[in-house]
């Protein structure tokens, strides 16, 4: 029996509560239920196999870039400020086993080596997202990199401190793809993005991408699409030196890999717990997994319902692992919270370019069995004869017959990106878009057309609407 | 019988649409009744007492500080393109009289002093709203100015061209208040705004507005609250010299009133048409004058059903004129549409401090009867760790009991104006906070910290509700 276990058994009024990755998802949970129940009323251990604790993996790209100066911004809130509130935070310990039956996880200390089994009443798995690795011959070399951990973006600027080199590749176009062009451009890099789709950004129908290939050459990224990469060339020193793909070479002195992320749930399927489609976790609404009435999941390792597709998903970003973690530590710490789902909404920025999306694209809605209209409009982000008016595309889609809003796409400059945030809502309400057409939203010359663009594009789609 | 009316009678099959008022309301509505019948179906006589059709009268203050350098970027549509769309414009011609019984209106023209009377089948009403004129000495001498119509705003410039003045004294701190002070900033004025309330943006709650106060004085306005104009002082030519309050004497070569606006509904109550308690018409939601099959009314003129109190209020603005427009146009031309009401939402900016709301005050809340909670927090524009990120206001209103939305107040910088259609569309669709806080809004460092700035409100309000 392990020290923890005697521990535990010693204070038999205290429950213990241990919590998987302790990143966004797992150290939110700890810390809402810290807020609601103190030390003693719950134990709180936390297992992260890293070195950091509670950072935005989503400002990575700003780090690498050069935008964020010190790595310690991304950090809001330290292993010892966790301590401070009384988690017994062990960092840079890996747990390799959970024992669903006996409710105790098995762990092992990076550095030491050290195992031992921790019991517990209550589990909290918050694993985050495994960046996909292309299977082909140097794919480890030297010079290669993810941007999935704060880990994996130190090591990425040690190389580019270190070494002098002209040529980057970016390996994938969705978000992580196209902010790390934009981080290696800052960085004096020439930077080429290898791409398997048709346009960059799959996250939006290939026409809006289309829109964001267009701009990403303007910025002076070599943008090659419908390209598979088949492997990396390297040197005598095992270092990358070049990307090939099925029709060319690309020279490389650094190659970032952002080619998407899958669930980390292995230490789940181990144990047994159910996975979906998708490889993600799958609980309740109040996010416990499914089955398990003391184990919750959050954050990267689950997957969400779309609301508006009625379907499970997979979507790895931090708001939502900080609302997943919010309401596991809200029901962990005995009170009441629920996820209700997403919408799909993201937004990413190349330079000045602004993407955003939120809903279902067309393939999305075809899958779903949805049929539907859309629309696209040109317009400005304010009055056109206002200084800095820019221009904006927007494309909507609208369900046949009820008009029911199914998504939105905006690709533009300054004011396009958080415009998606309209929809976000108007989709989370069910609105049709013939009431959106009626949306009271702010006007002035500086911020918006007399009619916003978000309006335009739902007078015309609700106009197809009606006529068909 | 005037000519207009034998024209008519002599063709019958066709009927007049006669509008008054050649702004956003009145001529969207004579656009789209035009696209949905042609002059085979339907004539359209409009009359406009001004020289200008379609313009943007929102954009006026920055045509005045320089931003707009050419009035016609203002202008939308001219007479001329009116005129080609087979409308028959009729500019500096005002309507005297609406004699319903008998389905005419009674025109003169402003130049030539000739009139004559014009029949209707279907009328509309889009006669704007009129400046607050204070009735005390000196009100009328040169150098004062409205900024209602494209008209004032040139006879404003010519005066600020003219003159080599160095005080400007704007009278009203509301929207027009505070963007004229930002204009006269543009153009080298020392600016002071005096105001009767207790702080700026009575539009906002006073601890809102406190904030407005404190920026505008850092950008170098002189900010007078509490103060009540008693008369302006004139030279001999009868050019204004000072503003007068009953504390004290500020000179002034020029002075700007924006003490808000009523609606011009003169002739509408002289023809005996129904006016709400605000002054303004009373419309069904199809935008029909209440108890007048064949008469519309739309834009500055009319009051409107405030959705979340359900009282009916007076908001002069662009870009509820044009969506009245549109619907009047629509139902005149044989369609279907409704204007279902507003939430009362508002964007502005004085230099580069950004202000918004939508919903209730906490006066309104009261006066409609209901008890609410309000929380007000900080946050930032984007991650905190991001370049540009920038602090943020949010205070928010929430029912008790049921914790519905009730309305929203942000001031801010950079992001924090269009924030505000987060809480718009919430309104519209009856969210209770609670919900809000599951809102799937876009994320990424460069948009917005984790946790949205409405997000933490709702976050905080959902509490307060929750434990009263």
């Amino acid at each position: 029996m392990s020290m923890s276990e005697s521990a535990r058994q010693g204070n038999s009024g205290r429950e213990r509560l241990v919590v998987i990755g302790g990143d966004a998802a797992g150290m939110s949970a700890a810390s809402q239920a810290r807020r609601l129940k103190g030390p003693d009323e719950l134990e709180i251990v936390a297992f992260e196999r890293g070195h950091f604790t509670s950072y935005s993996a989503c400002g990575i790209p700003y780090w690498v870039g050069g935008d964020v100066t010190e790595r310690d911004a991304l950090i809001a809130r330290t292993p010892e400020e966790h301590r401070a509130r009384g988690i017994d935070l062990r960092l840079r310990t890996e747990v390799t086993e959970i024992d669903v039956a006996r409710q105790r996880v098995h762990a092992r200390d990076v550095d030491s080596g050290a195992e031992s089994w921790t019991s517990y009443d209550k589990l909290v798995l918050a694993t985050g997202a495994r960046p996909i690795r292309p299977d082909m011959p140097g794919a480890d070399a030297e010079g290669v990199h993810g941007v999935q951990t704060l880990d994996d973006g130190q090591e990425l600027l040690d190389t580019l401190t270190r070494t002098r080199g002209r040529h980057a590749v970016v390996v994938g176009a969705g978000y992580i793809g196209v902010e790390m062009a934009e981080a290696l451009i800052n960085r004096g890099y020439l930077v080429t993005v290898v791409n398997r789709g048709s346009e960059p950004m799959s996250t939006l129908d290939p026409d809006m991408g289309r829109l964001v290939h267009e701009a990403m050459e303007g910025l002076g990224i070599t943008m090659v699409n419908d390209a598979e990469v088949t492997k990396l060339l390297t040197d005598d020193d095992g270092r990358v030196r070049a990307v090939v793909t099925q029709d060319a070479e690309y020279p490389a002195d650094v190659v970032v890999l952002g080619i998407g992320v899958r669930p980390e749930t292995g230490l789940a399927e181990a144990a047994g717990l159910p996975l979906g489609a998708h490889g993600g976790l799958l609980t309740d609404l109040a996010m416990r997994v499914r089955g398990h009435a003391n184990i919750w999941a959050g954050g990267d390792c689950v997957e969400v319902l779309d609301l508006v597709s009625g379907q499970e998903r997979h979507i790895a970003l931090g708001t939502h692992a900080n609302k997943h973690g919010q309401v596991i530590g809200t029901n962990v710490g005995g009170g009441y919270a629920t996820f209700p789902g997403v919408v799909g909404t993201a937004v990413s920025k190349v330079c000045d370019l602004e993407i955003a999306r939120t809903g279902l694209r067309e393939k999305d809605a075809r899958r779903a069995g949805l049929q539907y209209e859309t629309v696209t409009i040109e317009s400005t982000s304010r009055a056109g004869y206002y200084p800095g008016a820019s221009p904006m595309t927007v494309k909507m889609l609208a369900e046949r017959r009820t008009g029911r809003l199914l998504g939105v796409q905006i690709v533009g400059r300054e004011g396009a990106g958080k415009r998606v945030d309209i929809a976000a809502v108007a989709l989370t309400a069910g609105m049709t878009v013939e009431q959106m057409t009626a949306l009271d939203l702010g006007y002035a010359p500086p911020f918006s057309p007399v009619w916003d663009p978000v309006l335009v594009a739902a007078r015309k789609a609700a106009a197809k609407v009606r006529n068909l």
